[in-house]
């Protein structure tokens, strides 16, 4: 599977004229825009003349897709997750928004508790507003929302939640970013790698520690905690209070686990990197840049993820056909300073 | 000026009823209920019969506020942010959600860049779904949103961003909460209060020094720097490199600050709180409960400002009149083990 970004191309020099500039020109908002090209909706007829002169004036050429919505649709996108802390959706929100800006569509972002009746009342509320499509986001992967969003009149995708069966789904390479953080600390030379992660009920939690035992070869170790940097403290109290060879790298589920980990190895001066090297999960500014030394770690790529929601979502809503399923979207090593190593290339 | 969040009170044991019960005994959206008991809007002669069968058997009665809304009103707040990292916008919106939920009313947020004429079409996307009014918000107190917000057909309430004249503004209470912490401090027998806070160029951080120079009376040093625990650091540094008594406290512009401060003293073998205690600002989660010791900081009440915000955003829309001016609520102090001392009461 490929998810690179569509690049439309056109002449070296022109810039592709969207509908968005037509309603910049004419001083109307997009959907009024598109209803005067189309000669539907109410507005004076002053109004509808002034839009089509200036998408003549500008040399507006719909494309396919476009073309699509503009005959049907609101140019409104609703996010609907119940991560309140905005932690997962926040990122793949500016992803949705980076994608549908181009294209003049808005992205309205709703946030529900887990009282299903309330949930109900706020996806009722977005049918009202007649968004194009619904984009589903929740806080980990292995949790439905409280709202049934099969058999809507829009199209529907998940990111970042459970989806039910047959639907347009995106999560993040679990087992991947499990897979390249090992490589790493293999790569600059680590042989005795373990694995400290958060509450084994997480199923991503068992994907990632399954990916490290497969590329470990067997040897692996995993302690399973919570996702504190508490339980980072405590992890390295337990490894090292045990006799034998100490590991040279750990492998942290994710970047809270790491700090606790890099603090606790100063406290006994451990040096990281040059003692042990250190990898974290999740790339959370506030905790990975903060972090003495910084921490390298795995980014999920969640403006990438949506990004690619933002895509899909419009494409169903321009009748294209999707083919339903999970897709697996890659994560991305980013290397700061806690394994040692440089960048690669 | 009284901030309390206003108790509707009823008969002792029956529950108000409201539109969104009728909407849910009906199985309708709330807008097409109101819709109905208006006989107004499009929907079949079953539907519309339906929901009034349903007020009717649950007893509505709207109140002034819900008819004044059920006229004319989409049940839906748009709430417009370039905070999109969401640190300060996102409790703002679980306040208004909290506040308006009960009124079966959603609240969508759209986040702008710094671009204005993108900002616009965000803007002019909320008007065309109708919105019953707009929340303004921010990331600092002291620059304005990059599109214009006067003149709209719908009332707009201003919440932690700066607000044009004449307009209805809520932020926190900076030098109230600055008061507080040095109240604090004082009353745990601290004498030698140092202020460590973020850029000079901030308002806020105008404001807060400035209330903490009166309430130590004169007295006081602030060390001005950046938004970093990284400042942290570098301010205990300056502060133990120079001869003579050293602070027996530190008041923090913000809780990333005081964490690095609270690092910098454990690492010289200093004891927080025995012989200095600390105090940030923000009460952000993710950083004052993982400090060892937790910190105990100033919390801005971002949620209650967002339930303020929500109740004054529908008094406008339902026609009450709402003085205009900037409201400042106040900050609440957050007790938890970087000070010493226990709960007052």
């Amino acid at each position: 599977m490929v998810f690179s970004r569509e690049t439309q191309l056109s002449g070296p020099t022109t810039k592709r004229v969207r509908i968005y500039d037509v309603a910049q020109a004419a001083g109307v908002s997009v959907a009024t825009a598109s209803k005067a090209l189309n000669d539907t909706g109410r507005m004076t007829e002053e109004t509808r003349s002034r839009v089509k002169e200036a998408a003549s004036n500008l040399g507006f050429r719909p494309n396919a897709m476009a073309r699509g919505l503009i005959q049907r649709r609101s140019f409104t996108v609703g996010l609907l997750t119940n991560d309140t802390y905005g932690r997962f959706t926040l990122p793949l929100m500016a992803g949705v928004s980076e994608e549908l800006v181009d294209q003049g569509v808005s992205v309205f972002l709703c946030t529900i508790e887990d009282d299903p009746a309330l949930a109900k009342i706020h996806v009722d509320a977005m049918l009202d507003k007649q968004v194009d499509g619904i984009i589903a986001s929740g806080k980990r992967i292995d949790r439905q929302l409280p709202v049934d969003l099969t058999n809507l009149n829009v199209p529907v995708v998940y990111a970042f939640t459970q989806a039910p069966a047959e639907a347009v789904s995106l999560v993040s390479d679990d087992a991947g970013g499990s897979r390249e953080a090992v490589e790493w600390l293999k790569t600059l030379g680590r042989r005795r790698i373990v694995h400290v992660t958060g509450p084994k009920s997480f199923a991503s939690v068992e994907e990632r520690a399954g990916a490290y035992r497969t590329s470990v070869g067997g040897s692996g170790s995993v302690l399973f905690g919570t996702w504190s940097e508490q339980w980072g403290h405590e992890a390295v109290s337990q490894l090292w209070s045990v006799g034998g060879d100490k590991p040279d790298a750990i492998f942290c589920g994710n970047d809270q686990i790491a700090r606790g980990v890099v603090d606790a190895l100063r406290e006994r001066d451990v040096s990281v990197p040059d003692e042990v090297s250190v990898i974290g999960f999740d790339n959370w500014e506030i905790v990975a840049a903060a972090t003495r030394p910084p921490l390298t770690t795995i980014d999920m790529n969640l403006k990438a993820l949506g990004r690619e929601a933002g895509r899909l979502v419009l494409a169903l809503a321009a009748g294209e056909t999707v083919e339903p399923g999970i897709r697996k979207l890659p994560c991305q090593l980013v290397i700061r300073q806690s394994c040692g190593g440089v960048l690669r290339n």
